[in-house]
């Protein structure tokens, strides 16, 4: 944890922004696996642990901005707790711990949550995504809150959303060097991958070697499910079970949390036989490119919609080099032609969650409370407002290849002026039916006048992936 | 998965047991960490396992009791999904692949289960233990239903999770198969354990090194968060933080949970300098005693609870034996006072859950409806009910110097006829007060004449454990 002075300063701030009404903050109760008592390893709101600190369950913070008060509300253990869980803090010693002057039980907060609403104070809520919130909400503020609060948020909701969103977005030097220290740990993984990779091994066994790392370093865990699949082309792709293939590219997008809770995120696609193949080196190359062309514009006030569309033109130009799309490239890309390769977007906020506050809505954290793109591709980008200094995200566009999506496009005549689809047809285009995904993605920090990467450098040209994939093979055989 | 028959008989006798109603089978949806899109690992409900086989979210079975039919009710995917996820399998093909002739969407079951509902029909369920399936009874059946629920089971459902529970208490050969795999992998685990742990390394270090094992085997996971620690004495201790001193004893309580998800569950005492000390070596033979003594009760008919009260009065001779405890061994233990050194239960049935069927409730699952004590360390007694061929369950008899719990009773001058309090007070029992806890578990199949261990032998006499521990040590020195 941090010092205490980071937590009240942080409160302090959302203090100050925040005026009036009583904002709480649902701590995480323990998540069953199979029943009540087996649970997967317990991870706070990401909100709470900002504020709050503390990664315990069952803990409530609530800052009452009309009295300028910090509770932290919880139960203390018993003698029986004590034989099964051992020594356990006080309440009133895990708020000092984070500043907090007022603690007290969760019987108090119920009392506290009932004045305050015979009373008519304002209250203020996060969106809740897990049940088990949802079900506190119900339990403290009944069901017709929780359905309010579904359907559209209080105005004083949103007024509270806005504010954590402006103050986590910001990271602050002691931030960068918790998300530095996770980025380093992740790109020895990548590397690992990079160097274990070889075909007659299933996807899994690539995981399962690269995360070895993991376990030479204490509390740390993964920050999301990893995608490790020779058909990077399906995009959230959970599926190991493959046996690699000579030839295929090897996509890894992955990454840790560490003990802070500050996350790394990452992608490398190598080629499983050490060397590319000239196709392979072709449209590496162009997401290399645009890749480059992304972050050659990372800078305060820069929307970051402008750095996708440069990223999204790069690619077009490319695909249209090798004859894959025609046409004016600019039209394409305003249209959303490209898309049918990369329907995605080029980054997204890193920080204590690997999509930065994506509980809080896509459209304060990404977007300003401004409108988002309906157009296919452009909906899928997480982040489009101007770049601020201190913003974290990652840097990600890619190229892939989707025989159903293809197929479909081109049964409806979409964008034929922009696409070869006699490049990409089964009798015609098994090459590129087969190719896959490319993606690499890296992780930056706006600074005062641009960016920088954030952690240690991963291997990214093709002759640097080469050398690397292909110095293991030869000492291996 | 098994093959559809599995699935089909284990249906028809569940309706053979149960004659009427509608039983819903609430499967899991995806479990949240930090945000929606963010999961943990998905775990289906087991006994949704057991009945429906697929290990995957949102999906609902159902029973319909009075026309005998099976349903499978879950959504299918559409393009979007396909771009982000690949191929996914139908709800149609998912219930061929199990023997379940209807399938249908989501909105089809809230449709059939209202129609259900106003006809008066029976619904019967199993106890909600995660909030998502809460809310989907809030979402499909309406809060008063789950508060009824909550408050005391509708005679319907208790009926359902008596038949459940009398099916998946006896395991047939192909669970035994899956559970003797579990087993096997975790008893490599332990050893690894043994060989590994040494003074100056932490707790987590060790668990670290041990569940490197795991990753060996593709898809198996842990079926519990593993107790790893110097201070064993603490019984669901998940904290791993201590560094290991010369002269400490280990306890490893951990257990993996195979690919088709049966679990496996055991427990290691070692000491770190690879021999035990004079004390060390008396306590452990007491409850290598209480477990062989366990262990030769196992037999069809034999009430467990009269295997958890041999292994009680063997570790209250044995600590009579040191003179810790004294007076008639019989009373002490008929009234608990040896429970101050072993306050928890003998052992727990186990299969699909590690506690199996704990979601269904101990009462049903240990007790046959019977009423449980309330004597302390009795209460803690999962199983008591009277042995049948086909359980699987653990044995994991200890003994534990909890120093709180030692000053409390000392204090309250319990059971003085019993406990030799000045053996144990600060200024003359350091020795006890610092010993910690010993726990030897292994798994167990009853058999028509007896029982046998599954999976292959772990070190567990002194001499088995200090050799392996020995071993190592002379390697590496």
């Amino acid at each position: 944890m941090f010092k205490n002075e980071t937590y009240i300063n942080r409160r302090k701030l959302l203090k100050e922004q925040l005026k009036s009404g009583i904002a709480l903050f649902f701590g995480h109760d323990e998540s069953p696996i199979n029943f009540a008592d087996n649970c997967y390893q317990f991870r706070q709101d990401s909100s709470f642990l900002y504020f709050f600190g503390h990664n315990l369950p069952n803990l409530i913070g609530v800052i009452d901005l009309d009295e300028g008060i910090d509770y932290l509300f919880g139960n203390n253990f018993e003698i029986d707790d004590l034989i099964w869980r051992g020594y356990q803090p006080s309440i009133e010693s895990l708020a000092q711990r984070v500043g907090v002057n007022k603690s007290a039980n969760l019987k108090e907060f119920e009392q506290f949550l009932q004045k305050s609403l015979l009373s008519k104070r304002k209250i203020c809520l996060l969106p809740p995504y897990r049940a088990s919130t949802k079900l506190k909400i119900i339990h403290y503020l009944g069901l017709d809150f929780l359905k309010k609060l579904e359907l559209s948020l209080p105005t004083e909701s949103v007024d509270f959303i806005k504010a954590v969103v402006s103050q986590r977005q910001i990271k602050t030097d002691e931030e960068i060097a918790q998300i530095e220290e996770a980025v380093d740990i992740t790109v020895d993984i990548h590397i690992e991958a990079i160097k274990s990779a070889k075909a007659g091994m299933t996807e899994h066994q690539v995981v399962l070697l690269a995360y070895k790392k993991m376990l030479d370093i204490e509390d740390i865990s993964m920050s999301f499910t990893p995608i490790a699949t020779t058909r990077g082309e399906i995009l959230h792709n959970h599926f190991y079970g493959n046996t690699i293939k000579k030839g295929d590219l090897f996509l890894l997008d992955g990454g840790v949390e560490n003990k802070m809770h500050y996350s790394a995120d990452l992608s490398t696609t190598f080629p499983v036989n050490a060397k590319f193949t000239a196709l392979q080196k072709d449209i590496y190359q162009i997401t290399l490119d645009a890749h480059q062309a992304a972050i050659a514009m990372l800078a305060p006030d820069v929307p970051f919609k402008d750095v996708h569309i440069r990223a999204s033109k790069t690619i077009a130009e490319g695909l249209k080099s090798i004859g894959v799309m025609k046409g004016d490239v600019d039209e394409a890309v305003e249209l959303g032609a490209h898309a049918l390769f990369f329907p995605c977007g080029t980054g997204h906020m890193m920080g204590l969650d690997v999509h930065d506050m994506e509980d809080l809505g896509e459209i304060y954290v990404g977007y300003d409370g401004e409108a988002k793109s309906e157009q296919f591709g452009l909906k899928s980008l997480r982040l489009a407002k101007p770049l601020k200094a201190g913003f974290v995200l990652t840097i990600e566009p890619g190229i892939y290849f989707i025989p159903a999506l293809i197929d479909k496009w081109n049964a409806e005549k979409k964008f034929v002026d922009f696409i070869n689809y006699n490049k990409l047809e089964p009798s015609t285009g098994e090459i590129y039916r087969t190719f896959g995904g490319i993606r690499n993605e890296e992780n930056y920090l706006i600074t005062q006048n641009g960016a920088r990467a954030l952690g240690k450098p991963k291997p990214k040209t093709i002759d640097e992936i080469e050398s690397l994939a292909l110095l293991n093979r030869t000492k291996c055989v």
